[in-house]
């Protein structure tokens, strides 16, 4: 990418931005609705401004924005995944108006500056320049309004009656680093599979002075389910089977997470975590990227308010979630579940709330090393091959509908307040994304179309 | 006592009682706090027109209303309990105004009526018989306004200042039998240790995407020690010691407490349980009377409402109690508790949040003997022996201010809806109260003067 084509975009990234940060898109909030609206209308004008073929995918909710330059029907094609929804701005710390851009210093403050509207602006801008050099690269975008909300309707979009080309890979840029000046991309993601049991055994609450003793307590039994699936103090998993399908993760995926610039105090810290399951790193971040989970969520029933009331419940229910790695299936991991709690207290009915599977993508191969390449050029450095420990229920449906080959080359650095109060992007993570994006965009132009 | 008294006790009784159903005298609900004072003044007003001594003892909460005769400083003494507060009344199952007083048939119908107005006026109605008779006993009454909230001011009334005459024994009228023309008298109550269990491990909540496997779970850890601390299924309780000062029941109380009419699927029903975790009467009297238990009341923390939320909580509060039996003592319980849990897990705080005494008074010997012959000469027939299985502050109080001997002949029926909607009294055990109560005070003053 040459230096003339990154001033010149400059200015347009930062109007771009200022226009899409000051409509509040926040999806999870109907009040905005006419907001998340608006915000997909415009993204499509932006995409005709660019040259690009636009339109929107209505779905039953909001609607999915698909445009793109189809400039040679022999060659492959890739789609950019991002999404143009944000979190919430309510937090009382918020110093200034989230909604409101701001350009300071080379830094975009605003809610959705770098979550994601930021990268999907880098990566247009990219792409644009990519169509611009004659590139024999089809190159589409896919930008989602829902993905704050778990993508309830993305599948959707993606049915055949939409008639959205199938690409020979795909490339997320929704992402974060761990460190500053240390690029990382992901290469995996945990599923989920999230559990409610319950358990009814009175009509009503009792008191425990005439029933005590008699009466089965359902918190009491929902507890002692759930210490018998989880050891809490090391969050070792007792289910029969639970580990059977799980590949761990090898020495050198260890050695690659440890590059990613992680420190055990600046992620304690982060989270608000006074203690951990581990201390060295590489434990750490082999748990939260590539380990299986068992967490208790909640247990409602009974007393919740302050002090202790003597009262002997009717009802429980234990809200639980597990993580899962490859090649766990939640159908699978439901059924051991379902079978071994059958078997500690057979009357707790066991009820699955959401399943995702987890996804594995390439760390090696053409496209890992592609990406790797670019970001080096965009960035002067090679990136470390990460993980995440969350689920992207995007990811699992484009790889479902399209089975080619997923990249994440996200752009957020940690500071930058991802999901948090007083956001920011900044134009050193944008120009670099750009020559790292081009430089990937060429390095696909470049293999053969996938058979 | 004559046929006569009856006749003509009866018009008083049912003034009186209409008297005092009408004054709302809710102890829980300060918007009744002038309706609780006014009904104490009513009631030493009452005391007054019966002859008797009568002043109101102030405490930092409702007064305690103390009067009585005083016939013979040589005669014993003996101090009738009853309390004159009462239930809320908000139940939608209510057919009419629970505070507008109605005499139908012989029933009684109103808030209050059964727990514990009609039983304090029925003895204070064979009181006044005693006292015409000419009896050597002097009777003095004691009605507490603060029962229904946990008797948190009673022990200050029994401070010596206030000179309160320590009685040779007690008479508490507040009590139900477990069927009708069943005559029961309770001769045991359970003591109480309540106790909340907390542990934080962060500052906030945090997403178990983003750290589950490396972050502690405290609901999990908690879930953990209930499991720790008792069988669920069984309620066998697993703190080591914890049935050390137990003392069993013995087969004649077992055979006793079977006398008392009980039945499973009454029960069931009473209290809308689905299963128990024991099906045979001797089985579930033992454990609902006369075994300590372990009862998880509510676990708060994390996510609470609908469906489930992935997160990973920073706080959890477990909220148990624990009922016990003689001889076990809750600051012993207590000790060994906190121990046990510090050994499953050294993070969780262990902090009481109450402890009464169990109590366990005579059940054979000369006062029991009198009590059981003076229910024959009011109903008929000789009263099982059993014990409740709350706790009630005021006769532990009671029991360590004086070392008398504390009787209990409660005249309530399950059918009066004791604490329930739709509360109510009857003549049929207003009046063999009366017999059964002069009979006893004729007892007690053919006894000796206690050493």
């Amino acid at each position: 990418m040459t230096k003339r084509y990154i001033r010149e975009a400059r200015p347009r990234f930062e109007h771009l931005l200022a226009e899409l940060v000051e409509l509040p898109s926040v999806s999870m909030d109907p009040a905005h609705a006419a907001d998340v609206r608006k915000t997909a209308t415009v993204a499509a004008q932006v995409l005709a401004s660019f040259g690009a073929e636009a339109r929107l995918i209505e779905t039953e909710g909001y609607p999915v924005v698909w445009g793109g330059w189809t400039v040679d029907r022999r060659a492959p094609i890739v789609t950019i995944y991002n999404h143009l929804d944000v979190q919430p701005a309510q937090e009382p710390e918020w110093t200034r108006r989230p909604f409101a851009f701001q350009k300071q210093d080379g830094l975009y403050r605003g809610r959705g500056a770098t979550d994601d509207k930021g990268p999907a602006l880098t990566a247009l801008l990219a792409a644009k320049y990519a169509v611009e050099q004659g590139l024999p690269l089809n190159i589409h975008v896919l930008w989602e309004l829902e993905e704050e909300i778990g993508s309830p309707h993305f599948a959707q979009a993606l049915q055949p009656r939409h008639r959205i080309p199938a690409p020979d890979s795909v490339l997320v840029s929704d992402t974060i680093w761990i460190a500053r000046n240390k690029p990382a991309m992901a290469y995996g993601l945990r599923g989920l599979l999230a559990v409610k049991m319950t358990l009814r055994t009175g009509r009503v609450d009792a008191h425990s002075g005439l029933t005590g003793g008699a009466a089965r307590n359902p918190l009491a039994e929902l507890a002692a389910v759930a210490a018998a699936c989880v050891d809490a103090k090391t969050g070792r998993v007792t289910i029969p089977g639970f580990y059977d399908d799980v590949v761990p993760p090898t020495k050198g995926e260890i050695a690659d997470f440890l590059a990613s610039g992680f420190e055990v105090a600046r992620f304690k810290k982060a989270y608000g975590l006074e203690s951990l399951r581990a201390t060295q790193p590489a434990e750490i971040l082999r748990r939260i990227w590539a380990t299986p989970t068992f967490e208790v969520h909640g247990l409602a029933g009974g007393y919740q308010g302050p002090g202790v009331k003597t009262v002997v419940p009717a009802y429980g229910e234990l809200k639980v979630s597990m993580r899962l790695v490859s090649h766990q299936k939640p159908e699978r991991i439901f059924a051991r579940l379902k079978r071994f709690v059958a078997g500690v207290n057979p009357d707790v009915k066991v009820e699955a709330q959401g399943m995702l599977q987890p996804y594995l993508g390439p760390r090696t191969g053409p496209y890992a090393e592609a990406a790797k390449r670019a970001m080096v050029a965009g960035f002067g450095k090679a990136p470390a091959m990460i993980r995440e420990g969350g689920s992207i229920g995007a990811v699992v449906t484009m790889q479902r509908a399209w089975r080619a080959p997923i990249l994440f080359m996200g752009l957020s650095l940690p500071e930058h307040g991802y999901h948090a109060p007083n956001e920011y992007f900044d134009w050193g993570q944008a120009s670099g994304g750009m020559k790292a994006l081009s430089a990937y965009f060429a390095e696909l132009a470049a293999m053969k179309r996938r058979a």
